[in-house]
């Protein structure tokens, strides 16, 4: 018979961050989360958004009843579950039943094509299990459903017992599933090899394919790529990547990849400037880091730390950039290190609207200063507040808000008792002397503690800001505990966060002047209005 | 003319680390840490360490004076440097003249192949781009060096203008370039374009190619595979996928899909199974978390979260893994239960000799308090002589050299003067009281040198024990100053070296924790013979 299927001209993104991201080691989201997060993703443009599960916890069919009175604009909510059970009618598997009483237009269910799990894990019959691929995907379809049938571990079926895997599909289609998704369940095929069983099937089947791949062999964006260049239009992944052990394929990724390099066309074009912000918000809803590295989306994706690299970038960015960071709604960061020149720092100096000059003696005065601290092991590239704060200083910018006189830390421990820290500090305010005291569970939260104190009625933008990261690195580490150590700090109020960093044999002191500039730099962005008064007088 | 070259049978490691892995953002090495790395790289059997860009700084030379006296096992040390600059002989380049000096066997020199490059970034005419090509590897092999030449923005540069692109690469090799290695410096070249402009090259060039591709399309492991598809037997890239931006090619992905699933040898074949450990001493020495979902080696690579997924992998491993995870030196997890930490313990607890068995009440408490430590954050991976010390101590040999009655520490700083640290330690060793005190250049190397004082006259064999190493590793930086910190201390003396750990909020009770620990660890094994007596009155 001869194969007449209209041509996609697109290709689906089908996200399922919901259902096979919230697999990964880490991540859980509630109703709400998922609420949330789908709208985001109707809003970038995916055509479908798998939801959950609804046969598996009441949680997720909770998601369904809230979905379905959403104004949707992009996207259709699809219900996963699973083909029914052996020796069982499709009508009556309460799995089966569950997808349909989700209320959403589309579903999606998988089923066996690899007949070692058919044998192994779903332990059944070869024929049986193409009667349980067959039945479920007609009653799904007499349901008057958009049916997707996702065929678990076809790639390695394929390997092991090519015509069983096809087979399978086929029975599929032929019970009318509208979309055939190949997946690679275990994550482990090489990109050469989903290329060619792609194609194949592409050639064999009549329906739409799709392809689901898994990234254990770190090739999953890849393996999604070779899938499209093979015919297929649907392509399922997670934003980030999300997903059981190493993660799904990464939206993040092949999206950028398939519109900007491939002109295939995945979301309406302007909305590819929207995968950044995406990208942040589903990390800020699931609370993990999003990955400096990340391909793209990441806060280090378009940052440039080689000196060589930084003054071509000056003469023109495409020298190393592979695209514009604004096409992805990303942004160009130079880095600050030892690794850079001075062109790096001039870059720096510019952004912040000072005036420098490469050739003016002070700039180059300061310059000296900048690689002298590196060179003690401070380290800028994680502390750009820091280094705002030093170079403002260098310009003459000090807000020198207040004169220390004293800090003193006695850390104790009596016999078997706990150890206890208590921090007292003395320190001039305009001019009113202000001494306190403060606890702590550990050393460096005492002193924290006990400046707060001392500072906050003088400086009520503190009370919006709280530390959120602290981190120590030994340097030289050779030199034991007489060792050099870097303290990185994060503070972060309502609406910005900064980084700031302080090195010394002595760890208080490294976190004392990490503190320091973090306090300074709150104080130049977020303390102005309410301190006027106060910066005049100090 | 015919091309006759010999053929490669084997694909050749080039791993860049320690120079391209070291511009990734947060990544910084000392000499110190460069070779211990170097050294894990060569057990691990890569062909070629590039240790770093000798021209551009004093640390870099320095790795490669010391490097000189190493006994390499497998590979050969490559130092990094760019071609002659315009207008100049290569044999009056510092840049090159530093590459000879640095005594590396191997130089691998980037120059460019992209017009655009040339003209935009090096400023300099095509014609003299070639001469300066063909001048710096003539120089370097009259030196009698092996010489690679990294073509930079290849892949670009062969898009724009592929005749210009071949030229350049041609004139490297007609000057003696032992290996031309293709850049996909930006990272953002597609597979599909990777396969047929390598295998173009390949049937152009008699040396041997090489590819070296970052990862800005999350593309350089599968990129990295096609290059050696399509002919090419080198393969730069990092422990990790360090690197600049969005990093390289992550070495501990590819290296296992060749060996494992291409059957391409690249190590000697047992090493594979080191990759886990390498990857995690690697993150440990450039102090950042290795990613959890990293392939092959990640603590979440085989781990199994979905309910249906576990119960089928109790059925058979292969149903849900792609390979099995000893095979790169990993292990599968199920997420549920953590029966796998139990048979760890047991199995190092025979190793000490000390009588256990799983089914005894007091095997079973040790294991729980074992677990419970665990749980606070201790980890005795690093850290054996502390898991030595506290089996030892539960199976009831605790030697308790003396009592504490008291520490005390004073750290101050007034107005502009430096910080000071000052220790105090009473205890009673047998019935006498000692009471110290003592200076340092910090907190915990004040107690460090009150305790050796408190110590010494009554355990000689502390005076031959040195602090040879201080960790410093923030738990749930999240918590900022007040997050748990876990200290790693590492002792030697003339004829040992142990590590210890402690775990406190308050850095000073899991350093003393771990001093603790390392002088009990080094009484046990070295503080006997001198000491029968104290030990008998303690």
């Amino acid at each position: 018979m001869e194969k007449e299927v209209p041509r996609l001209d697109r290709v689906f993104i089908y996200d399922t961050t919901l259902r096979d991201g919230t697999q990964g080691e880490g991540i859980s989201l509630s109703v709400e989360d998922k609420l949330k997060i789908a709208a985001r993703l109707d809003q970038l443009g995916v055509a479908y958004i798998e939801g959950g599960w609804p046969g598996s916890n009441p949680k997720d069919m909770e998601f369904f009843l809230r979905a379905k009175s959403m104004p949707w604009k992009h996207a259709k909510i699809a219900a996963f579950g699973a083909t029914c059970r052996p020796g069982l009618k499709a009508s009556e598997d309460a799995n089966l039943q569950a997808l349909v009483q989700s209320g959403a237009p589309v579903v999606t269910i998988f089923g066996k094509t690899w007949d070692f799990h058919v044998t192994a894990a779903l332990r059944t019959t070869l024929e049986e299990n193409l009667r349980i691929i067959r039945d479920s995907i007609s009653f799904l379809k007499e349901q008057g459903l958009e049916v997707m049938f996702d065929a678990e571990h076809f790639y390695d079926g394929y390997k092991a017992n090519p015509q069983y895997a096809k087979e399978a599909v086929l029975a599929a289609e032929q019970s009318g599933a509208d979309w055939i998704v190949l997946c690679d369940t275990n994550g482990g095929t090489l990109p050469q090899d989903m290329l060619a069983i792609t194609q194949e099937m592409v050639f064999t089947l009549r329906a739409p394919v799709g392809v689901h791949v898994h990234n254990d062999g770190d090739l999953a964006v890849a393996n999604s790529l070779m899938g499209i260049m093979a015919g297929a239009r649907q392509i399922q992944g997670t934003i980030n990547g999300y997903g059981e052990r190493c993660g799904n394929a990464n939206l993040c990724s092949i999206i950028p990849n398939l519109q900007l390099k491939m002109n295939m066309e995945c979301l309406p074009a302007q909305n590819v400037a929207l995968l950044t912000e995406t990208a942040h918000y589903v990390a800020e809803i699931a609370n993990v880091t999003l990955r400096n590295d990340m391909g793209f989306v990441g806060h280090s994706a378009f940052a440039h730390k080689g000196g060589m690299h930084v003054s071509a970038l000056l003469k023109d960015p495409g020298t190393y950039e592979h695209i514009e960071p604004e096409q992805v709604g990303n942004q160009r960061r130079v880095l600050v290190s030892e690794l850079s020149g001075m062109s790096n720092i001039v870059y720096k100096a510019k952004e912040l609207g000072l005036d420098v000059n490469r050739e003016n003696a002070d700039t180059k005065q300061i310059i000296e200063n900048i690689k002298n601290l590196e060179h003690q092991g401070f380290q800028f590239e994680g502390a750009e507040a820091s280094f705002e704060v030093l170079l403002r200083r260098a310009f003459g910018e000090d807000p020198v808000p207040f004169v220390l006189d004293s800090i003193r830390l006695i850390i104790e421990k009596r016999s078997d008792a706990e150890f206890t820290s208590e921090a007292m500090i003395k320190l001039r305010v305009g001019d009113q002397v202000v001494h306190t005291a403060a606890e702590g569970n550990g050393p460096v939260n005492a002193v924290d503690n006990a400046l707060r104190k001392a500072l906050i009625s003088h400086y009520p933008f503190l009370g919006d800001c709280h530390l959120t990261d602290y981190k120590v690195r030994v340097l030289d580490e050779k030199d034991a505990t007489g060792a050099k150590v870097r303290v990185l700090i994060e503070t972060r109020n309502h609406q910005d966060s900064w980084s700031t960093v302080g090195v010394s044999a002595n760890i208080i002191e490294a976190s004392w002047q990490a503190l320091m500039d973090s306090f300074q730099y709150g104080l130049l962005k977020h303390g102005r209005v309410e301190n006027d008064q106060m910066e005049t007088t100090a």
